[in-house]
C-alpha cells in the first residue's frame, strides 16, 4: 500500500477521465460505481459476493448506523471494515440527506439539524462535529462534509442562503475532522439547478480546500437535462487533479452520461432496490422479472453475462421464485444488478483508455431502452 | 456412477449404521440430514452454498411446486435439477403432509383428497397416481409414496383405518410410478402412536416392497418417548438392508436419537426456519441472537466452527443485522445452521465408523442445552 492517499489522473477522452484513488483500505479504480451498504451491509449480499462481483468500495450510511447499531459500538468492535468483515474501501456519506429527506419532521438551525428517529421516534442533533465524530468512529476510507439538501423544486433566494450554510459547515467539517491521515474528508458542492450558485459553491467549497468533491442536491426530482446543465457548468470549476462524485446517481443511462462531463464516482441504490422489486437490468434495458412472458423463458437474465447468476439459472426460475415470495430471489436480482453496474463501470474505464468513449456512449444510449 | 440403484449397508454400532445411497445424481453418505427446499430453493440460499456447507441431497415439496410454478412448467424446463441449478440428488415427498395438514379444509376420499390451495384458493384433487404423475415429471432421485399422515392425537380406531388406506394407496403409488430406474419410490409406514398398528402397517408397506422405508406422522406433537418408543418397536420390523427414513424430524437430539435408533436419513425446516426467526445452532445448544447479551459480543456464532458465518462474523454483527431487519441475517443464520446439521451427522457417521457412539451419543446430549 503506498503510502499517498489521494486521486490520481491517468488520462482522459474529452471530459471523461480515468483515474486511481489510493485509500487507506487499497485502491480504487475510477470510474467507478460504489455500492450502498445502508445499514453495514450491501442488502441481502454478502462481503464474499461483493468481492466475487468485482466491488472496490462500498457505501455505509451514517445515519442509519448512528441511530443502529451506533457508532460507538462499531468502533469498539473495530470499526465499520471488522464488524462488517468488509477490508476494502468503504466511503460514508454525512448523514446529511437522510435527515433532510424528512425535513417536514425535522428542524435547521445555523448550528445542526434536530431531527426525529425513523426507529423509535426519539429526538438527536446532527451537526457538521457530530457528523465527523461518527465518521471518525466508523473509521471510512472516504468522509464526506456535513452539508444542506435542498429539495426540489426550491427558490433561488432559499439555495443562495443554504449554499453559504453548506460552505460554513464545510469548514466547520474539516475543522472537526481528526487529522489522521487514515480517512481522506470530501468537500460537496451544492447549488441546485441555478448555475451561478453552483459556481459560487464550488468556489467556496474548493477554497476551503479537499481530496475530493462531491456534487450534492441532483438527481432529487430534476429533469434529467437540469441535471446535464448543473454538471456541464459545475464541473469544469473542479480542480482536475481531484476526484469528483455525483452523489446518489442513477441509472446505467446517469453514469455513461455523468463520466461523459467528468465525474469519477457514484452511488446510488437502484440496482438493489430495483432487483428486490423484480427489476433486472440488461444492456437492451432492464426486464421486470415478474411479467408473464417471462415463465417458461429458459434464457438467463441476460446472454453472454458471466455472473454467477446468468451461469446458473433461467428467467424462468428467477420468475418463480420471485413470484413465490423466496429470498433467494431477492439475492440474485441484486446479485446480477451490481455485476451490471460494476462491469458497466469497467467497459465504461476501458472504453476511455482506448480513447473511445464518445463512440461507446453512442452505442450504448442506442441499444439500451428505458431511462 | 454405478448401475447400482439403492442403499448400501456399511457398518453398523449398536442400532446405528452407515451406509450409501446410490441415486441418479450421486451418491448419498447415510446417516444424512436433508435441507429442505420448499419451493425449489433450501431458503435464503444458493446451490453454490449448499454444496460449500456439504449438502449432498435437498428435498423438494410437490405441494407446492405442483402449484406453483406447476410440476408440467418446470418438466418443460428440464426438470427440477435443471430449473433450480442442483445437479446433487433430490428427494420428494408426496404432497400428502401439506395437504392433510389443512385438514379442515380439506377431504379425504378412498381414491384421494380435496384440497383447496393456500395461494388462491382453487380446488384440487390429489391422488396418489398424481402423486407419482409430479414426482417423474419433477425427476427427484427418490420419490416417496402418498400416505395418509394422521395428526396427534388421534383414535386407534381411526389409525388402523388409516394404516389400511395407506396400504392401498402405497399399491396404487407403485403401480402408478413409471417403471423408471432413475427415481426410486419408497414407502411409508404410518401408525400414530400404537405399536400394533406400527408393526402391521410395517409388514403391509414391507409386503408391497420398496427400496427404502419412512417412519411418517412422528414428531407431530407426541412426547418424545412416544417418539423413541416407536422407533424401537417399528425400526427392527423393516429391512436390514434398506434405507431408513424418520420424515420431518427434527433437533439436533432428534437426530442423534433417532441414528441411535437405527434411523438412516431425516429433514426437517427447522434449522432454516429457526434460523430466520434468530436461532442460531451450536454445540453447547441454540443462541436467540436476537438478545442483548449479543450486542457486543466479538466471538463468532461457535468457537472452532470452520463456515463462513463463523470465520466472519461477530455475534454482535450478525444480531445487528438481524435487529436491522436486514436480509443477509437471515441467510447467515441459515448458513449457519444448515452447516451445524451436517457436520453434527458428519460426526456421527464418523463415530458409528469408529464404534464409539454411544460414547458420542452420552457427550452430546450432556453438553447440548435445549431440546
Amino acid at each position: 500500500m503506498s503510502e499517498y492517499r489521494g486521486f490520481e489522473l491517468l488520462g482522459t477522452d474529452g471530459a471523461a477521465r480515468t483515474g486511481k484513488l489510493y485509500l487507506t483500505h487499497g485502491e480504487v479504480e475510477t470510474p467507478i460505481f460504489m455500492p450502498v451498504g445502508t445499514q453495514g451491509t450491501v442488502k441481502t449480499l454478502s462481503p464474499h459476493e461483493l468481492k466475487d462481483i468485482g466491488a472496490q468500495i462500498i457505501l455505509g450510511n451514517t445515519y442509519h448506523l448512528y441511530l443502529r447499531p451506533g457508532h460507538k459500538l462499531i468502533a469498539e468492535m473495530g470499526g465499520l471494515h471488522t464488524f462488517s468483515s468488509w477490508d476494502r474501501p468503504i466511503l460514508t456519506d454525512s448523514g446529511g440527506f437522510q435527515v433532510f429527506s424528512h425535513l417536514g419532521l425535522n428542524k435547521i438551525t445555523e448550528e445542526g439539524v434536530f431531527f426525529r428517529s425513523h426507529i423509535d421516534g426519539s429526538r438527536h442533533f446532527l451537526t457538521p462535529e457530530l457528523s465527523m465524530e461518527i465518521q471518525n468512529a466508523l473509521g471510512s476510507d472516504i468522509m464526506m462534509a456535513f452539508d444542506e439538501c435542498v429539495p426540489y423544486p426550491a427558490e433561488h433566494g432559499y439555495v443562495a442562503q443554504s449554499v453559504e450554510r453548506t460552505t460554513r459547515w464545510a469548514k466547520r467539517c474539516k475543522e472537526a475532522h481528526k487529522k489522521n491521515e487514515e480517512q481522506l474528508l470530501f468537500g460537496i458542492v451544492q447549488g441546485g439547478v441555478y448555475a451561478d450558485l453552483r459556481a459560487e459553491s464550488a468556489s467556496r467549497i474548493r477554497e476551503i480546500g479537499f481530496p475530493g468533491y462531491a456534487l450534492g442536491g441532483l438527481s432529487v426530482g430534476e429533469p434529467k437535462e437540469l441535471m446535464h446543465e448543473m454538471l456541464e457548468c459545475t464541473v469544469p470549476l473542479l480542480p482536475e487533479h481531484k476526484a469528483r462524485y455525483l452523489m446518489g446517481v442513477g441509472t446505467p443511462v446517469d453514469l455513461v452520461e455523468g463520466v461523459y462531463r467528468g465525474i469519477d464516482m457514484f452511488d446510488c441504490v437502484m440496482p438493489t432496490r430495483n432487483g428486490r422489486n423484480g427489476m433486472i437490468f440488461t444492456w437492451d434495458g432492464p426486464l421486470n422479472i415478474k411479467n408473464a412472458e417471462f415463465s417458461r423463458d429458459s434464457r438467463p437474465p441476460e446472454t453472454d453475462c458471466s455472473c454467477y447468476v446468468c451461469r446458473n439459472f433461467s428467467r424462468a426460475y428467477l420468475r418463480h421464485l420471485y413470484k413465490a415470495g423466496e429470498i433467494l430471489a431477492l439475492r440474485l436480482n441484486s446479485y446480477h444488478n451490481l455485476h451490471f453496474y460494476l462491469t458497466l463501470m469497467e467497459s465504461v474505464r476501458r472504453a476511455i483508455r482506448e480513447k473511445r468513449y464518445e463512440a461507446f456512449r453512442q452505442e450504448f444510449l442506442l441499444r439500451y431502452q428505458g431511462r
